[in-house]
């Protein structure tokens, strides 16, 4: 629904780019990015984060991607009636915790109350503005054959840790979300000089959206090794359990990456000088119709497709 | 209960300027303004307007404020399931046709999906950038005793207008919403020199709070002439059958300006050059404490405060 709604109904209304969660302007000369998230992530508190830090790190995510320092964050919040005041004070140190945090400033802000049942809690609507660092843009035009695909961490975390939360689960240890901001990493990348062609937060839809959609947009097919996506034991145990694909499980706090493929090593230990869990994952085979292939434990290739429905819906 | 939040929840936990809707930032030495607002208003379509018009609108007006030339917004929404896709496309035309006239491009969106009951059909966030093009800040610290007071057109419209859609009232005429960009007037009396002290849109809490809120953070008095402000006849009728006072009924395309009174004439020309209806309607009398006095058509004083609790929820 979300999809057609943007291409149907968005897309052809505004002037925004539709492969890139961020948009790049220029005021003066000077060249900025723009992004902007509404978080209606239930249940607001969970393992490892809360709505806002997760709006704080999803924010500066997004421009992190885009290639650029993020710089300063609006927040516009919608209260239900009813919410309790201790909640919405927790939320608001949590995500000045998190700003301070990032190195950003939340600048500006708005504060909207609605009736009770005319919303769930709180919404937070976060946008930020940053400086783009990297060398031209970032994006799926970039991507070409032999290009090595990288991620930066150990993927299902986020999305396990909410459904945990929302549905009283309890499994043998707590799964705590992977939100965390992504923008170090990042720069020290640029600042390495990696030819880096495109990257995207493994957000809604997970590390298998992410590289089929920049795959269908570059027009390459690409090519992983599942035994190379880590994957905690807890996490995968908790997915066999309530049949989700951790491929398409949402994550706050990683990143996939292609870079040309000499530069494949260099952005690998640079990753993991962050994260030990980093891994290079797979490579873009040739161009072609934008069709993603994993290869399993037993050497047999399965084509990922984009799901028909959303796994875990307001995991953000 | 905003007002608490504000001052008690989101004021100590960031690093906002608590006194204007703006906050200017710089990127490389180059600036501009920064600003967020969430549109919750019911009903989502009204006389004049609907909640597209609005969020751009309510947000290019918040940037002429800050006299910043507006450039780039996003957009990002909040559906509730249920919600007729025509009404999401009926929106989103308004929004893009609103942000054509005012010469600004949506340039990033984003769309969550929240199940029935947990939101109210549509919620917007619109956040935007502008380019600061006054001489000096506009801020209440700025005005001082001579200051003239202009308002740039007759008041009450928006605020009446959806409450008779919403309440389903019918009045002799209809009443339309004064929903407008206003950064053409503001980039006149810039353009013309005009010695801007301080503006701000009338919007929730209309002029008086408008006016009482610069007082209060300029420390100063002011008495304006309540003769002198413009009320339509249709929507004093209306506020004096449901008891509201049309100097609090929110407006979404009229603003105050405080300038030096020896430029009072000069801008009231300019205003009235793009509204008939706009008028001089009081000056800073002193320094002092931040008191509004409103002379009534027979003389008397009143002294104006802020109310307790909104007029008019969900107006905006």
């Amino acid at each position: 629904m979300t999809r057609d709604l943007i291409q149907g109904v968005f897309a052809p209304a505004f002037s925004s780019q539709p492969d890139t969660d961020s948009a790049l302007l220029a005021v003066s000369g000077q060249e900025f990015a723009l992004t902007t998230d509404s978080f209606v992530v239930q249940p607001l508190f969970f393992p490892g984060g809360d709505i806002g830090s997760l709006a704080v790190h999803g924010t500066v995510n997004d421009l992190a991607m885009a290639g650029a320092q993020p710089l300063a964050l609006s927040a516009a919040f919608i209260l239900e009636e009813g919410l309790a005041l201790e909640s919405v004070r927790r939320v608001a140190e949590s995500m000045a915790a998190a700003a301070r945090e990032c190195g950003v400033r939340i600048v500006t802000g708005d504060t909207k109350v609605v009736e009770r049942s005319r919303g769930d809690g709180l919404f937070i609507t976060t946008t930020g503005i940053g400086q783009p660092l990297a060398p031209g843009r970032l994006e799926p035009a970039r991507v070409c054959p032999g290009d090595a695909i990288l991620l930066s961490g150990d993927i299902g975390r986020h999305g396990m840790a909410v459904m945990a939360a929302r549905e009283g689960l309890e499994f043998e240890s707590a799964i705590v979300s992977d939100s965390a901001p992504l923008h170090r990493q990042v720069l020290a990348l640029i600042a390495a000089g990696v030819e880096l062609h495109c990257m995207r937060d493994c957000t809604r839809g997970g590390l298998a959206t992410a590289l089929i959609e920049i795959a269908a947009a570059g027009k390459v097919d690409c090519e992983i090794e599942e035994s190379a996506v880590r994957i905690r034991p807890d996490v995968r145990a908790a997915c066999e359990l309530l049949g989700f694909d951790p491929l398409y499980v949402a994550n706050e706090g990683r990143f996939t990456l292609f870079v040309a493929g000499s530069d494949g090593e260099r952005a690998l230990s640079i990753l993991q000088s962050f994260n030990p869990t980093a891994a290079r994952i797979g490579r873009v085979t040739r161009s072609g119709a934008g069709r993603l292939a994993a290869r399993g434990p037993l050497g047999a290739l399965r084509i990922l497709d984009l799901l028909p429905g959303e796994q875990l819906p307001r995991i953000c």
